[in-house]
């Protein structure tokens, strides 16, 4: 549905255009903000404007509303590009990947379209430019269910650049659909990282009033800024509301809920850190100090390798024909890492190939123990590398990795139930 | 470790032999309870006693310390006997199936057995014949993850059977790996059910002091005879202390925790009820009331039907190769029901040799939306069917179930869009 004779008149007399900043008077109050678009489904007196907080307010107009222009969408992107210029604020780095939180909304068109530029994202969220001066570039752009192992060694290439030259942290804008095995990645290969990493996605993207992209990256700039850690991390909603973001080590990070904002729960540990809306932080669980090292990444990735969950009834048939092009298995099974008896002889057959098999819980809580019952022993005599509390899928990105360097059966075994990254979590924190 | 020489004597000279009810008199308290094994790994002075509550208590004896036999095991069995032929309470059935719940202690060698007879169980929990009168028998006895599709036809009949032969409620001890898979699997099969049909699990075997088998079994008893409910259920601790149980219907119930006591969760729904300790029952969620009609249960299945959770950069080849021998497939997508470009042309193959694709969300919260994404809309364009909120494993059993009876595409999808029992939840209860 279209604009309302009422509401045209309004735009048209103060020559507004989508993406300037007006001023609306409804029944007698002011209110500021971005001009959007109208939305097709929105009744055709409402005029939507995007406030300072970054929510979208919509505003039905009467024949007592008034609507003046503050400034033109050219005039704010000018003082971004100043501001992005020319600030001696710490430097930090965004690389753009795709996904929803890097869209932003054309205001002529209506259309969400990729925020690529620096100028672009400080357009979207102006504090950013107090608070770091930023560099920007698109590594890729695509949906992140497009991503390859060849993806994430392309990016963490970028990102070591990035440190290299001297950010104080980069952010990683990133579609959430796998957002959790990118940060897994990362993770692995850069290894030891002076500043924060920092993963950052949205549930919802920038042209709907309930979008967490502009508190989100918001955020991600301030912990990157003010926060004396460095590791990799996903950066999320901690709640439903706009109360808290939360920080999350990048290898026990899983999203959690197709729709939620605060959709990525930390899996068998606690968050790194709370990050309040004004930015008070709140440090929950200690993280490696920043520091002025260089990182050597290290992107080899042994790509095929496979993730099974298990299932009542599931034929032995699927690990055989899997494994034939495969060279190494993660199963997700049941409980503390349970499989059927026929599968048992499946993969001590797999293993004696030279193929690793290690198994998580498609609990995902908890961890994995083969000692309890006839099963895991049987398991465990079959050569199954145990995979202690590991996210399924943060066990297959490490497989991945620990095979692109080594194929030897005892040293992959003892790298994979060695914690490098905080993957799998003393048995105290349980 | 075995005993030390001082409390040798004390069992000896009381003549009470493990099994035995005892008196135990130590640092001027008296304990009441059952005399347990000496645990290896417990103190040479510790004698360890079975309270009423179901807990374990080791209590370090000294010299001042006596202990007086109360009765004998085998006395306790014969009432137990006595009371299983003899009260008049409703009839509640058991029915065995393994697993850690199933299990008591031989007190004579301190072994794990199953417990398989009514007497056992009332044994075990002498409360339950102040509840019910007991029937029992073992459908089978073996680890959960073990289970088949001709497992659960087997079990559905064994239910129908109980039920139709005026049964007030049947309980269904089961292993917690695949409990979820079973209560999916009855709740479809079993259709329309008069009175609850309670599958029953415990984290922890009977000989452990944290043993949730008494708690759990005491409540499935009273939640089959007091509450007005007749669906297909799954109980267990609702948190992690003893303060109460959940009852979650038996198509939304997962396993998300692998050693918790509470570690089932309703997903994308509340529990049916919560059960305190002393049976104060409260109805978080609108059941079927009870009634007195015969059950017809449909036990057909195609076993035929894979589950798939997809990963970056999963190979297209292994969907080929698995859809050569299956005749259905899940999916469990990521975030609203995603998967790869290259992926959604080798599922549109798929679909087009008659085989039908569900998807459903690795996310497991929330709910799959084929409209948001362009690959959703991609998805949907090759005919995948969106899973609506159910759980992947949900989805298998429910697609298993529909393709045991037609293999009609747009019957099958609608069938699997269509709510049969509470598997897909209503739009505002998320």
């Amino acid at each position: 549905m279209s604009y309302s004779e009422r509401a045209r008149q309004l735009l048209a007399s103060s020559q507004a255009r989508e993406g300037d900043t007006v001023r609306l008077k409804v029944r007698g109050k002011e209110h500021e903000g971005i001009l959007m678009p109208h939305h097709e489904f929105s009744h055709p007196d409402v005029i939507v404007i995007k406030l300072k907080s970054g929510y979208n307010m919509g505003l039905k107009v009467d024949e007592g509303s008034e609507l003046t222009l503050e400034s033109r969408a050219q005039e704010r992107t000018k003082k971004a590009k100043d501001a992005v210029n020319g600030n001696d604020l710490p430097t930090v780095s965004f690389l753009g990947t795709g996904g929803t939180i890097a869209s932003y909304v054309d205001y002529r068109t209506g259309a969400v379209h990729p925020a690529l530029k620096a100028e672009e994202l400080v357009a979207t969220v102006p504090e950013l430019s107090e608070i770091c001066r930023m560099r920007s570039h698109v590594v890729f752009s695509i949906f992140s269910e497009n991503m390859t192992p060849q993806n994430w060694q392309t990016l963490a290439s970028a990102v070591a650049d990035e440190l290299n030259d001297g950010a104080e942290g980069v952010i990683v804008p990133h579609g959430t659909d796998t957002l959790g095995f990118t940060s897994a990645a990362l993770s692995f290969m850069l290894g030891d990282v002076p500043r924060s990493v920092l993963l950052v996605g949205a549930q919802r993207s920038s042209d709907r009033p309930s979008s967490d992209s502009y508190i989100n990256l918001l955020s991600s700039a301030r912990f990157c800024v003010n926060a004396n850690a460095a590791e990799v991390f996903a950066l999320m909603h901690g709640e439903s509301s706009d109360s808290y973001v939360h920080i999350h080590r990048g290898t026990k990070v899983r999203k959690m809920h197709t729709s939620r904002r605060d959709a990525f729960q930390s899996v068998n540990c606690a968050p790194v850190a709370r990050l309040g809306m004004q930015g008070e932080l709140e440090i929950l669980s200690e993280c490696k100090p920043k520091s002025r090292t260089k990182v050597v990444p290290d992107t080899r990735m042994e790509k095929d390798v496979a993730l099974l969950y298990f299932y009542p009834g599931m034929s032995t048939e699927i690990v055989k024909k899997v494994m034939e092009d495969h060279k190494g298995l993660i199963m997700a099974g049941t409980g503390l890492g349970h499989v059927s008896r026929d599968m048992v002889h499946v993969l001590k057959d797999v293993i004696s190939e030279g193929k690793p098999v290690v198994m998580t819980s498609q609990c995902l809580g908890g961890r994995v123990n083969l000692n309890v019952y006839d099963t895991g022993r049987d398991l465990l005599s079959a050569g199954v590398i145990p995979g202690e509390d590991m996210l399924p899928e943060t066990a297959l990105i490490k497989l991945m990795w620990v095979l692109g360097r080594t194929q030897d059966m005892p040293e992959v075994e003892k790298e994979m139930l060695t914690d490098r990254r905080a993957e799998i979590s003393r048995r105290r924190d349980l």
